[in-house]
Parts: C-alpha cells; sequence; structure tokens
C-alpha cells in the first residue's frame, strides 16, 4: 500500500443507501477506495472512528464567505435597507487584503463546523478566495457576483479571469462559475452577456433567484413576467445553474427550473431571519429538482453552520406545511451532503462510496446530546451541533483531527481578520 | 466580606435594559449584589470573565427531562400515533431508577447548555426529578404529569405529595406545580379536582394547551367550546397557569390568556419537528402576555438546547408574519431569560440587577463564529451554539467552570443511563 493510504477504523459509517454501518473506509489517493473491514493495512495512517459517526463532508451550496467581516454589524433590517444603507458602503471599501482575511476566517468556521465543500459568490478580488480554497484544503466553487448595473462589462471580465486563472486548480478543487447577482441587478441585456462568456468557456451559474416579493412584484412591474421567465430567455439556464433561494416561486417557475435542470440552494436560516419567505421545499423535490442548503453570507445568517441549515429546513418545512413527513430525516441530511454536492455541480463526491471523493467528517458521539443511540442519523439532524465534529478530510488529506486545524493558523486568522474589521469599520 | 462572596470579572454584562458593559459582577451568597467594579475583593472566589459574555442563566420554560431515555427512539410519526405506540408502551415499564437517570442525564445536558431552570413534567416518580435537582445544584419546576383517563384521583394524590414533600426544598431551588397533561386527556371535572387539590396548597398550574388542530376539533366535538373556554369554566386558570404550546389559539382564547394572566412555553422546536403547528408569537407579545421558551422533551426536539429554541422562535416569528422585526434580537433572548423567568414563576431570577438571584451563564467569545463582535446579543441570538457555555452559576453556586461539571459526574450518569436504556428498550 501506498503512503498515500488513510484507513479510519470502526467507525460508524452512513453509507449511501442511509443505512448505518460499523466499520473501516479505506482511502486511497483523494479517493475512497473501499468501505469494509481492511486486514492488510501495512503503513497507511490510520484514524480510530470508534465512536464516530462517518457522514459525507457538508456542502454549503450557497454563501458569501468574506462577510464574515460583517457578521452581526447590522440585523433586523429590510434586504434592500440592509444592502444599501449598511452593507455596500462598506463593502466599496473592502481591499483584497480584507476579502482575503474574511474568507480565511470563513474557513476556519466552516471546517469547525463539518463543511468541506463551498459555492462561494463575491467580489472583486475572488482570487483571494481562491488562495484561501488552496491553503485550507477546501473544495471551492468560486463565482464573481456580478452587479451589471455599474461597470457591468469590466467585472465580467474578472469572472473570465477567475476562469482562466482558477477553474480546476488547486487539485482540481476549485470550481469557477460565472455569478450574475440577481435579476434586479442585472438588466437581462446583461444575462445575455454573461451567458456568452460563461457559454463561451463551459462554465456554470451561480444565481439569486426570487429571493423576496418585492423582486419579483419589480420584475413584473419592469418586465412583465416573474424572474425565471424573465431569465430564461436569455439563455443563461442554457448554461447549467445553480440557484439561490428560489422562495417566491410559481408552478410556471418550477417548470422552468425542471425543465433546464436547475439546482436550488435552499437557505431557511436567512429566508427566516430576513423574513424573506418560505421556499416550496417539498414542491421542489415531489419535482425531482436538486436542493442543496446553503447558509448565505454570515451578516444575514448570522453563521455558516450547514447543520443548522439542514435542521431549518426539515423544521421549517414540516411546519409550514403541517406535514410530518414532508422532509424526512435521512432527506433532510442529503440537502447537506449528496444534494448538496450535486447542486454545486460535484459528481463524485457527497456520499461514502466506493469511487467517491474522500470528503468525510466524523463526527463524535460521546456528548449527552447523542445518547442514546437509536438512530444516529436522527440524533445528528434534531439533536447534535457541529461542536461534534472531531475530524474533517477533504481529497483524503486531513483539515482537522480531534478539533486541531491542520492547514490553517486559526489564531493569526482571528488577529489578521481583526486588523481588517479595524480598518473598515473602526471596531 | 464572606467566604460565600464570588466575583466574576471584567465580563462582557448583559444588564436587564439590554446594554451591555464590561465590569464586573460581586455574587453575595446567592444573590447580585452589585454590578461594576469592585475595589476590594477579599477573600472572594473569583471568576475571570475576560472574553466572557454575562448572561442570565436560561430558563426551560416546559420539558420532561426524562424523556431523553426515547431520543431518536421514534421520530416522524403524528402525535397520537407516537404517544400510544411507541413512546407510552416504554414509558409504562419505566422504574422509579429510570426516571432518576433520565433526568441526571438531562442535567448535564442542560447545565452545558447553558440553562439554570428548567419547568418539568413528567411521571410518575417525580421526586427522582427532585433528588436530581437537589445534588446538580439546578432550579426546578416541578409537575406530576396526570393523565385524568386513568387512575387520575390516585395520581393527582402523588402530586400532592410532591408539592409537600419537596416544595419549596433544596434552598429553595424547587417549585411544584400541579401538572394536568391536557384537556384531551383530562375531562372538566377531573381539572376541577386538580383546581381544588392545587388550590388548597397555593400551588401553580402546568399544562398542555392547544397544541395541535386534532385536540382543538376533537375539543369541539366533545364540549361545543375550545380548549381555553373549557378548561377556563374549571376554574383551573384561577391556580396561575403554565401553558405550554399554545399554537392553535383564535382571539378569544388569547383574550383568556390576557385575563387570567396565564404564562406561556412557547416550544417552536417541537411545534416545527412534529409539523403542530405555529404559535402566533407576534400576537402574544402585542397582549403583553409573558412568553417564554421550552425544548418540550428530547424524544420530540430531540434535545434540551435553550439557545436553539430562541434562534427558532425568532426564526419562525420572523418569516411567517414575513416581519423582520415581529421579535426583535434582544426581545428573542428574553424569551429565554427574563421572560422565562416570569413564565415559571420565578420572580427573582432571569435578569442581571442587583438583588437577582445569581443565575449566570458566562459564554466564552473567543470561537470565530463570535466574529466581529459589533453585536454580542446578535451573535448570541443567531450565531453562536450551547458550546460556547464556559461557566453556569446558579443561586451563587459554580455548576460548571470552563466545561467542568462541578457537581455531577457526567461519564458516571451516561453509564447508568445506558444501562436503564437498556432495560427498556434493549439497546
Amino acid at each position: 500500500m501506498s503512503d498515500k493510504n488513510l484507513i479510519i477504523e470502526n467507525a460508524q459509517v452512513l453509507k449511501a443507501d442511509g443505512t448505518v454501518e460499523e466499520t473501516d473506509i479505506l482511502i486511497t489517493g483523494d479517493k475512497i477506495s473501499k468501505i469494509g473491514k481492511v486486514e492488510k493495512s501495512g503503513n497507511a495512517t490510520k484514524i480510530d472512528g470508534r465512536g464516530k459517526f462517518a457522514v459525507p463532508g457538508f456542502v454549503n451550496a450557497h454563501t458569501h464567505a468574506s462577510m464574515t467581516l460583517l457578521r452581526s454589524y447590522s440585523d433586523d433590517k429590510p434586504l434592500m435597507d440592509w444592502l444599501q444603507k449598511d452593507i455596500w458602503p462598506i463593502e466599496e471599501k473592502m481591499t483584497a487584503q480584507d476579502l482575503y482575511n474574511g474568507a480565511a476566517l470563513a474557513a476556519v468556521e466552516m471546517i469547525k463546523s463539518g463543511t468541506t465543500a463551498f459555492a462561494d459568490m463575491y467580489g472583486p478580488y475572488m482570487e483571494e478566495v481562491a488562495k484561501v480554497v488552496e491553503i485550507s484544503g477546501l473544495r471551492g466553487i468560486l463565482s464573481r457576483g456580478l452587479i451589471g448595473l455599474f461597470d457591468g462589462d469590466k467585472k465580467l471580465e474578472t469572472n473570465v479571469e477567475l476562469y482562466k486563472n482558477w477553474h480546476g486548480k488547486a487539485d482540481g478543487r476549485i470550481t469557477v462559475m460565472f455569478g450574475p447577482h440577481a435579476i434586479y441587478t442585472c438588466p437581462p441585456d446583461y444575462l445575455k452577456k454573461v451567458a456568452a462568456a460563461a457559454g463561451r468557456l463551459g462554465a456554470e451559474i451561480h444565481i439569486h433567484m426570487n429571493e423576496t416579493r418585492t423582486e419579483i412584484n419589480d420584475c413584473i412591474k419592469n418586465y412583465g413576467k416573474r424572474p425565471f421567465e424573465v431569465v430564461e430567455e436569455t439563455g443563461l439556464f442554457d448554461c447549467g445553474t445553480l440557484a439561490a433561494h428560489c422562495v417566491w416561486i410559481d408552478d410556471k417557475e418550477i417548470e422552468i427550473i425542471r425543465k433546464k435542470n436547475i439546482r436550488v440552494a435552499h437557505n431557511p436560516g436567512s429566508n427566516m431571519k430576513l423574513a424573506s419567505g418560505i421556499a416550496p421545499l417539498k414542491k421542489l423535490f415531489e419535482n425531482n429538482v436538486v436542493v442543496g442548503v446553503g447558509t448565505d453570507g454570515a451578516s444575514s445568517n448570522n453563521n455558516l453552520d450547514v447543520l443548522e441549515e439542514i435542521r431549518l429546513g426539515s423544521f421549517l418545512e414540516k411546519v409550514s406545511t403541517l406535514d410530518l413527513l414532508a422532509v424526512p430525516t435521512f432527506e433532510a441530511l442529503k440537502m447537506g451532503t449528496e444534494y448538496g454536492a450535486k447542486a454545486v455541480g460535484l459528481h463524485d463526491t457527497g456520499k461514502i462510496e466506493e469511487g467517491y471523493k474522500a470528503d468525510i467528517v466524523l463526527w463524535d458521539m460521546s456528548g449527552v446530546e447523542w445518547q442514546p443511540c437509536y438512530n444516529p442519523i436522527s440524533l445528528l439532524v434534531y439533536s447534535a451541533n457541529s461542536s461534534s465534529v472531531d475530524t474533517v478530510i477533504v481529497d483524503g488529506k486531513i483539515l482537522m483531527e480531534k478539533r486541531e486545524l491542520k492547514t490553517l493558523d486559526e489564531e493569526k486568522i482571528i488577529a489578521e481578520f481583526k486588523k481588517s474589521v479595524n480598518s473598515l469599520t473602526g471596531l
């Protein structure tokens, strides 16, 4: 066996079919090569999995990592006021170093809460987020947030550059998408340009869709149609699309989502905290739409905890439909794993299965909130919190072991982050 | 200064008006005697509060502590199926020792997640829960869950005994209430008996009200009126009442709640997970109703984490009313502190204020989810999780310091708990 082998021994392994078995996981290079007892381990590195629940790493299907800089800066304000009066003026001042520092703190937070991949939209300076992905060992699906109203062409060019410089980099852990922000910041003609540029490169799209009622009403006023209809006509959806929020969608729009294989990033925490509305999750599932969960940025959520989104997604849909089985427990979990991976365009991650990427999180089941263990999936989805994350592996590489970070220096990152915060707001 | 003085130095102190000040808290005996710099500390015990957020201990306004024994045993089932087919048959088998072991595990979980008082309804053998309150140092508001349909009089007698033996005990940390389970398990004639027995002792009432639509429909079918109207006529509400759930309440019932000064235990997690419905929180606030939050039992939630209920309570009301300010951040927090204390009938706890009981939790603000700290209340309500609980003080006594339990032996409690689980279900 090669030095690159890693064995997780005697863990409670969550398999792709939802069964849980106490066994080993053999990792060869960046992939899971066997699930089952490994008899001859040779000189492989071993991880003691006893008392640990081995679950696919979480995928945060929609976030703005560097917005950690603005966590708790402004709460309880309507979306447009919040954006225009509080957020955008500070964002105007952000340097490349600030974006790096914000994303680095986010990387620490994500690893410590069991996230192994994240779909990020922000800008400018997305190359700084790419650098954080590179050194942290995380998987990043990165897009430049494109607001077409001002300097749209120039911004589009930076997304093209981001793609050319970073797509497929960091041992393939970086995917670059194009990030037209939303219909209310990107007129249809601009979306056509984005679609053309992305199409030329074979890149996919990450966009906010139908987040608030205001957005829908404005769209109908401006274009006489609903957002999905307007955007469909621009050709943008033909690139392959990750659509965040999708709260206020009607049946015609669900049909567009279905037809165009649009994947949805459901953001229950942000949608609840900002009182945006309740996305029709069950209806999306019934239409076989792929739905992942996202935290949104830390200034609207206010954290990057995917487990919380899984629980909120399940709870909110159960109570809003008054259907106890609207989101069965394992389906809820898959929004953070298998479905999340599909949503962000990762086709060989999100399951613990032979041949899949070794993106695995070990959850420590020793705490009282894991007792008794009749059903570990239920305990994860409904009882535990992310402080039970013990060990995080991405691409077969250990990013955290026994809660000790291996690729990032948390103390230094917090110190640098505080400098950025101070320069932006004086805190 | 006496040996019993305790000083928390240089903490970020959440004061009753919602301001946060870096200062000291002097605790004399079981009470907060000063908030402000303590110059002469004498031989007082000191706690280093630097980097800690000092917040009133959480009050869990409605739970069934020993139901930790059934956590993850049965999920995603309708309330009546779940109760009748899965829960009640196992509960039939529970011994006094089982109840003790379940409540002891719950006590560990509550202390570690920042809860200092809990309103518990269960039975038989509530004296076992009282013993756990006594040794753990927690504050307990205990009631015998009374199902009037079978052996109602005998059960009522055990609640009377519980009151006589335990009310005011454990240095005054135990309050005993009467616990008629619900209108669908306690006919009006039985509720009259409970009201009379409680009235004779001056005891208050803890009851489930209006949890599901089925319950309302059945009540109207059986009695021609809605639950609050039926119960009002029995005189039960004249004892002083803590009413759990209150999901499906109409304006006439809110008027009864207001008129009878009924305090509400809001259980968003349980109501969401069980798809029971959305309690009209904003409307209750508008009617000046005291609303605390409760976790409900760990088999319907599935944990005892009050911070989660605070967040869920806030999020759910914001999104269901589409009003971003439906529950402002500090109001949300107070459902777990000041309002929670009032809800369970504690009149000198729930605030960090001179003369109040020294029930204080120190939250460690060093983690990335607490960065940057523009607003610690926002960070607590929207970002942190209960693993940030560092130190827990009740009645001036330290129950946990730097996450180390001082009154309970966690390892032993888990071992005993597992024995009970095994004897009940074979796990």
